[in-house]
């Protein structure tokens, strides 16, 4: 499958890139995979890409003034509802990425997350996600996203 | 999330099961949440979904007689092209589930399996999700999908 | 490194068995490996073995009536403080295996899990290994081992 | 139980640290704690620590000038043949750490790394653990250590 356009170009806070193609604006992280990730096709097994992509998460998060560990601390859950993932190429053991990640959708009760992966050295697209995750509060109790996180929302991109 | 309709009856081979909503037959395979699935929200960690899916892939495949590690014997690996699903219910420790698996696209290049996920006590509908994968052979090289998977799609339901 | 003497015998009730080279009688429970759980060396990562040996000991606790589930909701945890574990051959994808397990020291406020694995066809000796876990309420502070946990390991074997 | 003295203080360059209650030099490493390493108790799961050691000895390797990728494409592999952890407090989500890797036992066939694991805020100490490494050619077949390892080793500290 071709993988669709991007092209991200470094911010002037390089913490986030530009995706020239669209005008996007995405968080972005650096992250190594390990042998642990890797299956014996000698490429990373395809569910550890919720491990990147909840490390783009959590670093987009803190890097917005709101980490998840203060979202749990004021009461508040954000469990996965739906996800999904397209693969353009494989990573293998040691290779470098960046993980890119962009707050999607809002609506009153859910926010979606946006992903795209692409290896550190080569540019190559390595795979484009998503995840959606509903408000909830400590007892599983779906609920309207808390305020922090609908600022989170509107203020990006920073 | 209303979960769709999915109410599987055990057919005479209790390895398979018919979805009386749809008349679809799912190969089953029963299997019990460890510890090490949860995270500190008490509920199954959402990527670990993936590993329950992989197991209702290779039971599939055993039961149907053409079990993966013969796939990749002869020659042919299938990585996971693309991937999604949806969450209607969590699953906790200790918990038991069926995992429901179909085989569905066939394509030149690549199959299709669709998966349903229910507490084995309650019933309850717990997640519906679905992975693609590409025939390669050994060197990664996108080929036909192998004559015995055509005829393992073709020979189903048995 | 050679492997210690193991010879397990099935007894009577064959979710157990007796080395006969110590007389010993050790749990048992049967598990096949996943593609997850290998890596790009093609062997399983040595990291999932606590996969297994979980699987074992929750096993275990289940089958002399005391599981793990019903463990916590009396108030208690029972976190690893020490494991170790010794390789004498690795397993493969698919490989079905033997996860032999049994209580071994029973302190005030400690209690101890030893392991073995074993290959389900070859019989081989695949891996030898511990863990040991302290007693704490749901706080996390350290309290002396439940009565309910001193009976399970005075009454095996059963 | 409570844990060996261990007080590492800094050196110039940065990625290494002395501890200053045995004169030892550890390389050094900075990670976080995912929501995925977590389990239902709160706290990180035991296996995943070897997650970290992994981490930090790639990390070490690469930074020593021989890579493990490297390693394997020299046509060695240096599977796991033991390991060994003792915990002495736990780390929780987002926590970060700092993972301190020493390079120890070099034997004709072995190799030994040890590792000790604090808290990067309070400096705690979270654990103390080793694995030991055999080398073996591309088909599994021991060897001796090869010469860039031993190399390594008997260059360090740096």
């Amino acid at each position: 499958m071709r993988p669709p356009p991007f092209d991200p170009v470094p911010c002037e806070d390089d913490r986030y890139a530009r995706d020239s193609t669209t005008g996007q604006i995405y968080h972005r992280v650096r992250h190594r995979v390990l042998y642990a990730d890797t299956d014996r096709s000698g490429v990373v097994y395809h569910s550890n890409y919720f491990r990147y992509f909840e490390k783009g998460r959590a670093s987009f998060m803190r890097d917005v003034g709101y980490p998840y560990a203060q979202v749990e601390a004021s009461g508040y859950v954000y469990p996965v509802v739906e996800l999904g993932l397209r693969f353009f190429a494989p990573l293998v053991y040691d290779d470098e990425m960046w993980i890119h990640t962009r707050p999607t959708d809002l609506e009153r009760v859910r926010v979606k997350f946006e992903y795209v992966i692409t290896h550190a050295v080569s540019g190559e697209r390595i795979c484009r996600g998503f995840t959606q995750h509903c408000a909830a509060n400590e007892r599983g109790v779906p609920v309207a996203v808390d305020p922090a996180t609908v600022k989170a929302w509107k203020s990006f991109p920073p």
